[in-house]
Parts: C-alpha cells; structure tokens; sequence
C-alpha cells in the first residue's frame, strides 16, 4: 500500500515537470529526479509485496497511517531540496508536512518570482493531502475510534449502504466531489479577475483548505472583494462534510442543512465574523461594508484552518488576539480537510455539560444526554472529552517546547496552536498573517512539523505508537 | 445561617476597630459603623429565623453557598468605601472578594503607608477565606458532587470516622491546625527578621495562599532569602489537604507523604522550580543559589495560587511566560486553600487518557483505570473531565470579554487564568507582578469579581442556579 502511495506521488512530481518545462525553466530536473527516486522507491515496493493478503489489524492500521504520511513528507520534500532554492531537509520537511497536513504555513519567501513548477508543487501537496485527509476521517479514523470518531462510523457505512453499494464507489464519488468543487472554484477565481495559473493554485489550497498561496502576500494581493467572497464561500465548501454532499447530488440537497454538525458550524461563523466586523467598523472606524468583507474572509480563514490573509489581523487589537486563539482551536466539520477540534466534538461537550448540570441538580434522575438522536455513551463522551483535553496539553507542552528555542510567548503559543490545528499563520511578526516561519530555529521547524503531523492524525494515532502494549500485544 | 456568618464578620471587623485606635488612625470609625450594620443585620437575621428547622436539600445548598459568599463580599466591602480611601463600589467589591476567595489581586497603591487597620482587614479576609473554602472543600463539594469531589465524600467521612467521631469536632480541629500552622508561620517569618506586624499580616495571607502583602513591591520589599524560604514552606503547607494534618498529628504522620495528589503535588512543583532556576541561571547569568530561591519563590508563589511575587517574572522571558500560564491553571491538592483546577482531577485525566489510549489498542480487553485503589467510574471521569473543559472554556469567556474594555491580549487572557484560577497578579505591565488592577475599568473588574466567585465555587455552584431546572425542580 505505501508503495502505490510512493507511486502515485512519482507520477503526481510530473505534473511540475510538464509544467516548468513548458515555462522553460530549468527546475523541470529537479522534478523529473525526485519523480523517478519515488517512482522507483514506489513500484519496488509494490512488486516485491506483491501477492501479499492485505488483512488489516488494528495495529497495522494505526502504523500504516502514520508512515503513509511521514514516508509521503520524506519523498514529496525531494523536490524542494532538488530545486534552485536548495533548502535543508528541516526546512523541505516542514515545508511539505505543512502542505502535506494543509496546514499552510510557509518558510518560502519571493513566492511571487518563484518557478511555476515548484508553486504548482506545493498547491498541489496541500489538494492531494485534502483528499488523503478526508478518505482517513471518513474510513480509518472511524474503524480506529479515534476522539469519538466511532460515532461516524455506523452514519458513513449507513449513507454508503444507502446511497452508493460499496466504500470504493464511495471514494470515487467523494473524489469526484472534490475534483469537481475545485475545479467550480477555479472557474469562480477567474471570473472574479484572477489570472489562469493562479486561479488554479488557489482552487487547489482554498478547498483544501490548506492556505498556500503564490504571493508573499496571500490574498492582500488580491483588491477585489469579488475574489474574497469568492474565496470565503469554496473555504466553507472544504469545511463541511463531504459525505453529505453525495447525499446533496443525489437530489436530497437538504440533507447538508439539516446536519446538526453544519448548522452548528455555519451559525458559529456568521455570529464570529458579525461580531467582528462590528468591532473593526467601530474600533477602526472603517465602513461596515469592507469591514465585514475583511472580517468574513481572515476568520473564516482561520476558522476552516486555511490560513489565507488578506490582513494583518494581528493588528486588529486585543479583543481579535484573543478571539483568534479560539478560533484556531474551534476547526470545520469532521469528514472534511479543515483541523482543530472539529464542530461535532465541542457540540457533544456542550451537551454532556448540560446533562451533568442537569444530574447535579437532580442526582438521582435519568440524564441521558442525545447527539443527532442517539445516547452518547460513556466511551463515546469519554473520547471526546480526553480528545479536547490532549488538544490543549499539546498546545501548552508544545508551546513550551518552542520556547526553548528563544521564540517570544505570543510566538511560541501561536505557532504551536496553529500548528496542532493546522490552520497556517500564527500571530504577532514572526509567525504572523504577514510573518514568514522562515526565520525560526531549525529545531522549532521540527518541533512544528511534528506538531502538523500530531494534529493532522488526531492525536491518538501516533501516540498509540508510543504505548508499549502496543508492541507487545 | 448567613445571620450566624455575618455576626461573626462584623465581630471580625472589630478586630481592626482595636488595631487603629491603638495607632491613632482615624479609619477606626470606618470599621465600628461596618462592623455595626454588619452585625445589626446579622443578629436580625438570626433572631428572625430562630427555631426554623435546619434542613439542607441540594438546592439550597448551591443557593446557599453562592448566597454566603457573595453576601459576605457584600458586606465585607463596607470598610473599604467608608474608609479614608473612599473606594467606589466596584473598587471595594473587588478588593474584598479578591481577598475572600484569596485571590490576592489588588487595586490599592501606597500599600506602604496605608493604615494598619485596612491592612489588617485585607488579611483577616483572606485568612477568614481560607478556612472557609478548606470548610466548603471538605464537606460542600463532596455533597454536592461537584467536579468529582464525590471521590473525596467517602474518603473524609472515612477519616472523619477512624480519627475523630464527627463532622463538627473535625471541623473544629481543622480550625486549630489552620490556626496553629498560621501563628507557626508568623514566628518563622519574624525569626527571619520580618517585622512583628508585617509577620502576622504575611503569615495570615501565606497560610491562605491569599498573597496580599503589607508593600507594593510584595515579598521583593524583603531582601533576605530567609524570608523567601520560609514562605515557600508555608505556601507548601497551605497547598496540602487539610484534612491530611488531622491524620499526621494523630501519630501517622506518613500519611500525607503517602498521599498520591500530595506526591505528585510536591514531585511537579520540585521539577519546575529547578527546570526554571535552570532557565533563569543559563539564560540571565545569575547565580544558580539565587536563582533556586527566586525561581522557587514565585513558581511556588503561583502554583499554590498564593500570589505573592519576589520579582517581576514577566520579564524572564517566552519559556517562563509560557510556563506561567500552565502553572496558573494547576493549582495545589483539593482540601486546601489553593485555586486553579487541582492536582487530583489532572491526576485522574492522564489515568483516563492512558487507558483510553490501551483501549485503542486492544478494544475488547478490560481497561478499568483505578485511582488510589478505587476504579474510576463513568461519573466521576465525566465530572473531572467537564470541570477542565469548564475551566478552559471559563478562561476563554472571560478573556474575550475582558478584551471588549479595551485590555491587551496579555493583559486580558493571563487576567481571567489568574481570576479563575484564584492566582493574583496576571503577565505584562499592568496586571502583572509588578502592575496594579486600579487602572483597568470598573467594568472589566465587576468581571473579574464575578471570575474569581467562579472559580472559587468550582464553577458549578454557581452555573446550576443558571438552570431553569434548578427553579422548577
């Protein structure tokens, strides 16, 4: 399996090669050696394992997920360190993980005079990690029970069984969606005013929700609101559960409003930017108009864990700061490309929160708390609850962790949280919406990369690695 | 009952009447009118509710409490707008329940050359705090099964029943190591060369892990290291449960060294003090004895959410400052005096999370995680897991709304941990060690009034009064 994987990247590097050959530049070798290691690393694999029964334990499967993604990070980071930019394995790594997990943030500086091939390289790392991602949320993490993911385990076999016959005609459909919202998206960019080549890239990293773009200034690159709203709408598109939307194609389009899940999540959004926008209207004195464009654009940014800017919004006063760090935690939906803590889980919390009020007063009465029609368990609530707490003892160890490396506190934090959360920017002027992580330690870089990789595997995938009976049993 | 508290409050007020008539101040006639409403209030409300059967339903216990204290905060403003200092309400109100909840958070400057009668009050009420919430801790919470202290229902009848026949002659002897511990202290403060006066005032807010100090520079104003080690112990042993020195003095002394939440009180707050002396003698070329010492003192200081401050620790840097922010949310054992979430609920998380994690692995195994030879029931992991996820949520609330009267988002965040927590002084110019809550605005410190009640009632207590269910039940 990891070989087809390795394989399917190889061929994936040509793509650039096509391209930078077309431009005429000379990075096209670059591509072409780092497609023929993978390849070949690739189809050697898959014929030497050929034959082989693919009976998948639970351990095996908790293993595989977390090499399929470090051995893509490892191959999909030879062209970085191939090409004229020439950078060293930690930043290629961070720089591909970062792609990789969508997470978005970058070491890159002079994107907008960088060759086309490698521009296309890492839009195209963050759309074929979108797709990685939601084929895991959807398949593994529910068979894993990861963070209470088993609750979408019956619903997605439920809708496949009702709706398509196989998980396989489940993949292609959802494939099909994506490829299909992507390429809408790129069509919307471009009549809205963006150039060919970079309507491409963008349609890419916005369903992805990844964040990568091709000028060093993000979307402040871009002046018309059209290509913001543009740009919000397809964020929000790559924040919902994509399997509602075979449900939508397949003429019932009010199951994707009836969601529990997306309602919580769009309600949450418009109240977030609202507020916002009020407050740069009043604070700054702004017109409520391009307020309320600039506010919707950068936190549905953050919320959906893209990590485009059109604005430094570290700027915008303490009561944004602040508002940011939730933001960044909050995530999409789950079964979509965003990070965080993902909608659902907060939802179940709110409810268990309201059952125990509700025991306290009463100790002795039935308190049964529902999600979407069914009892949650006490493993499903215990699940999601340890789920939020490690996400916030990984924030705080990481965080501290950065520190060592002489990074200042709103620095650190941010870099770490958004790193977990795989959103992209962090705040302040180093990790910031207009900061680069270019100029931080090597070691923070690793330290980050590893922190994309913890979020983006929700956690328990990897530190079940850890567990000694996980080698023994 | 409340009649029964606020007679004792107004005769506690007249504790200060005799301190400043006997130095000539002219503030005694502040306290003799407080300490008459006062008590006025109090007697009528015993007289008029005497022979009412005393029957507690678990209503009117939440009520009760929440009433008890904010009564009590009430009331004890008094002295504090009727003195020389004329403070307005919000001022008052602030100072008092930062003192009651032993918080320690301040508004008043010229601590130096204030009147001793008002220092003596801003002590007594935090040493009167204290015993109160080691009173609430021991017997109220287990009742009310707040935040899992269910766990410690059984375990303090269980001792109250081996060491000593009843609730109230517990009561009482809590009261005389409280007592004792504190005039201990005060002795070992004057035996390092602390004033008489100044030892009684510091002895009573170490105890109580309150942190109001007789001088704007708090224990900085005390050069002698001496000093500082001496309240290090003493913020140690007000950070201890309570109900462990009854066991101790009865001849078992190794029972509170043998207790797993003191254990790994003792054993994290070892590990930090040195990781920061380290920090602090590597990165600023300090001495490692000294640094030991004002490492030790304000980590101390801040995990047992005492609040006393030797140095401005804002300024030592991202790895401190991020550092900071995780001690103000851990707090000391449950029993005590101290705020903040607790040794045993962070305990019992990472037991859950470790059999969370094995239960990945092998799913059909038995995976009952056992906290002092106890399993943890479904109950009690949803109760500590709820009360972090409040504690967070609580945190971030509260820092939003502090940012919306215009604080920075330093200022803002590390004031609401602090409140919330029951800490003192926050990070930054303004709310931290060095800085004063006088200059931020009467609204933003109504809430943190309303924080600290929070946290101090474990949250709970006061949110169920909030439910409809609470009113109709």
């Amino acid at each position: 399996m990891l070989g087809w994987l390795l394989t399917v990247l190889g061929a994936a590097m040509l793509v650039p090669v096509a391209v930078d050959l077309a431009d005429g530049n000379t990075d096209w070798m670059s591509f072409l050696a780092a497609a023929v290691i993978t390849g070949f690393v690739g189809v050697s694999l898959v014929l030497t394992t050929r034959g082989m029964p693919l009976v998948l334990r639970r351990q095996q499967a908790f293993l595989l997920t977390t090499l399929a993604w470090t051995t893509s990070a490892f191959f999909s980071a030879l062209p970085f360190m191939l090409s004229d930019y020439q950078m060293d394995l930690a930043d290629a790594l961070f720089e591909t993980i970062s792609g990789l997990t969508t997470t978005g943030s970058t070491v890159m500086t002079g994107l907008d005079t960088a060759p086309p091939g490698l521009l296309l390289w890492r839009s195209l790392l963050q759309w074929l990690g979108g797709i990685g991602i939601i084929g895991m949320s959807m398949v593994i993490f529910p068979f894993l029970r990861i963070g209470g993911m088993q609750l979408f385990k019956t619903e997605s076999s439920d809708t496949s069984e009702k709706v398509l016959p196989s998980v396989g005609r489940l993949g292609i459909a959802i494939g099909l969606v994506y490829l299909g919202l992507s390429v809408l998206c790129g069509l919307a960019y471009w009549a809205a005013g963006m150039g060919g080549f970079d309507a491409v890239l963008h349609a890419m990293t916005t369903l992805s929700t990844g964040g990568y773009s091709s000028h060093d200034s993000s979307f402040g690159y871009f002046e018309s609101p059209a290509i913001h709203w543009v740009g919000i709408l397809f964020m929000i598109a790559g924040a919902l559960p994509f399997a509602l939307y075979i449900g939508a194609i397949m003429g019932r389009p009010m199951l994707l409003f009836r969601d529990r899940q997306v309602r919580a999540f769009l309600v949450f959004l418009v109240l977030v930017c609202l507020s916002i926008a009020l407050w740069l209207a009043v604070t700054r004195d702004i017109p409520f108009g391009e307020a309320l464009t600039s506010a919707s654009f950068n936190v549905t940014s953050v919320v959906t864990t893209t990590g485009f800017a059109s604005d430094d919004y570290s700027l915008w006063g303490g009561f944004v700061m602040v508002f940011m760090f939730l933001l960044m935690i909050v995530g999409g939906c789950t079964g979509s490309t965003t990070g965080g803590i993902k909608m659902f889980r907060l939802d179940i919390a709110v409810k268990l929160f309201g059952s125990y009020v509700r025991s306290l007063i009463l100790p002795h009465s039935v308190n049964v708390p529902f999600y979407r029609g069914t009892p949650i368990t006490d493993d499903l609530a215990r699940a999601v609850l340890l789920y939020i707490f490690m996400f916030a003892a990984s924030c705080i160890a990481l965080s501290i962790a950065l520190t060592l490396f002489g990074l200042d506190a709103l620095t650190a934090s941010t870099a770490a949280i958004q790193a977990i959360g795989n959103v992209g920017p962090g705040l302040g002027p180093v990790v910031g919406p207009s900061g680069n992580f270019a100029t931080i330690p090597d070691g923070a870089k690793w330290l980050l990369s590893f922190g994309m990789l913890l979020g983006r595997l929700e956690f328990f995938t990897v530190l079940v690695l850890f567990s000694r009976r996980f080698w023994v049993a």
